[in-house]
């Protein structure tokens, strides 16, 4: 089959891997349908060394299960299903916690012999756990807003809720790309009574302002933590959902905060260590978040988008064929696209 | 009258300085009865470089009223009361909230005008905020006791409540210092099924197991962490109460915490970052505490000084007369002392 392969920053190439197989019998083995580029593959593309052991790439897919290993029960072929970005058993002690991304049994695609998710093709581990299936035909034009659950959305929603955003409340989102803009919604479905976003970008501040975002703060550093000052009052807001992954970002969130408040980052950190020292100790800062473990909470999510309560599907800007996927991250990493569908 | 003074690293006068008089309406003078040094006295007392403009000393005490200003109405002359650490007007949105360490009002001991605690008296700031009526005798056995609610009971049930600590759980407590062991009984309070407590120190940690510590951890650093995975399966505790401060046992703190866990810390960080970088974020830790709103916790603590439920005031192991209280940081400096009481 033909997948995204990795070889070095900016050298993205589709080329003949191994068909996927059934290896264990908890496999599947799932036909690709539609796939995307997310923002955490950018890092990898921006600084990854050469090697010639290139890395299978993608980790946001869904697809038509085409085989299931003899012990797999819960899926059977032909059933439409999406994956969560990492694999898991979903029975352990720690997915039955909803943190399925410290599943002794789960990991990441792409690595230790596990495809990628920018394929024609992938072999599930533990389908049985790690595939939701999807209750709409294989043309359904919700497709795009049901991969979001892949990842992005449930990134934004991993941030709203261990920042613990209650009704009413007044909520930070730090950054404009596809997991901020998740975040947005994420926070309207908590209810929260105000949405500030802050990015730079007025193409998707307004798709921001359009999936919930009440206020917009387009400075970043001091100045943008004083624009979030002076719009609640000079106290900052109590929840900050930090979506960048960057130190300075996570700079401005202490600055956005309120003392007493609450942090939550879901951006892969690009820094060793968090910028929280005794000022943010005196005024009782918490850092909470982390890698979202999104199989925990699609099954929840999934209702609003069937409903049409809400439509995450909107940060994909573009789309692009499998062969043609090395544009898609070009677009990505110029900034010319938001978010890529990858068509296989 | 006479007060301590600390003009150096090691340094420690006490001199004659201005009686305390009421200065704004909302003010009290207090007679100090029962005075302390507090662990986070030392850091100054090891590194404060040489000033003519001497800072004074101490945040923990007690005393009777002596007189109120004209707008003082909860509190009166004759009453004996304890005070936080830090004053507060406990009206304010953020006292509501029990975060009267963030006060607008409010403001530490010993700065700005404002008498530190281990004197013969002090002016007291928002005294219907500030001060907590004791309802016993100046002579009560029980005084040491109330007197850990100025400070390292409340610090370590800051710790154990911002951690979230369930019945049942099993909690790390890392520092054998006063506010560790506090941890250790708050951590009882909440119906923590077991306390591993983290410390080297032999007679502290059997003090720590009179308080409810089920285990004891001698080593630090990697041994120590392997330790309390050994006391869990492997896995680590789900909270953590770090109560020392410095970075190396925050570093602790993150290897004994299990996945999806929370460290709370309350030791006041000699560090400007904390260690919370990458492999943190995957392992979705929250890092929560700071310094503790006392205030917020002093009515709900003190019944179970005056039932006996808890005895606190074991945590001090000498006592000194004001006159010698230079003599009472030397035996804490050199952990000859775990805890002294000062009787101005």
């Amino acid at each position: 089959m033909r997948a995204t392969l990795l070889y070095q920053a900016g050298d993205v190439r589709v080329e003949d891997v191994a068909d996927p197989k059934i290896q264990q019998p908890t496999d599947a083995v799932v036909r690709i349908v539609l796939g995307s580029v997310c923002g955490s593959d950018l890092w990898p593309y921006k600084s990854q060394p050469y090697t010639g052991n290139p890395r299978h790439m993608g980790h946001e897919f869904l697809g038509v299960v085409e085989e299931t290993g003899p012990e797999v029960t819960g899926i059977k072929p032909g059933d439409l299903a999406v994956v969560p970005f990492t694999y898991a058993d979903n029975t352990c002690q720690y997915c039955r916690r909803g943190l399925q991304t410290s599943c002794p049994h789960g990991g990441p695609w792409g690595v230790g012999g596990v495809d990628g998710g920018q394929g024609q093709a992938a072999r599930v581990p533990y389908a049985d756990g790690t595939l939701v299936k999807l209750p709409v035909a294989e043309d359904s034009e919700l497709l795009p807003d049901l991969l979001t659950l892949s990842d992005v959305l449930c990134t934004g929603y991993h941030a709203a809720r261990t920042a613990g955003v209650q009704p009413g409340e007044t909520v930070t989102v730090i950054g404009d790309g596809a997991v901020g803009l998740s975040a947005v919604i994420a926070s309207g479905l908590l209810g929260a009574g105000r949405i500030i976003l802050m990015g730079g970008n007025p193409r998707r501040t307004a798709l921001g302002r359009e999936f919930g975002a009440t206020d917009v703060v387009a400075e970043r550093g001091q100045d943008g933590i004083a624009a979030v000052r002076n719009l609640t009052g000079g106290t900052g807001t109590d929840r900050v959902l930090e979506c960048v992954g960057l130190k300075d970002a996570l700079v401005q969130g202490t600055g956005a905060v309120r003392d007493g408040g609450v942090i939550s980052r879901v951006g892969a950190p690009q820094y060793p260590e968090a910028p929280l020292g005794f000022g943010e100790f005196l005024r009782n800062i918490t850092l909470t978040g982390g890698v979202a473990p999104a199989r925990a909470y699609m099954e929840e999510l999934m209702p609003h988008i069937l409903n049409g309560d809400i439509r995450p599907g909107r940060v994909f800007d573009r789309t692009v064929d499998l062969e043609d996927i090395a544009e898609g991250y070009r677009l990505m990493n110029d900034r010319e696209a938001l978010k890529v569908l990858v068509r296989p």
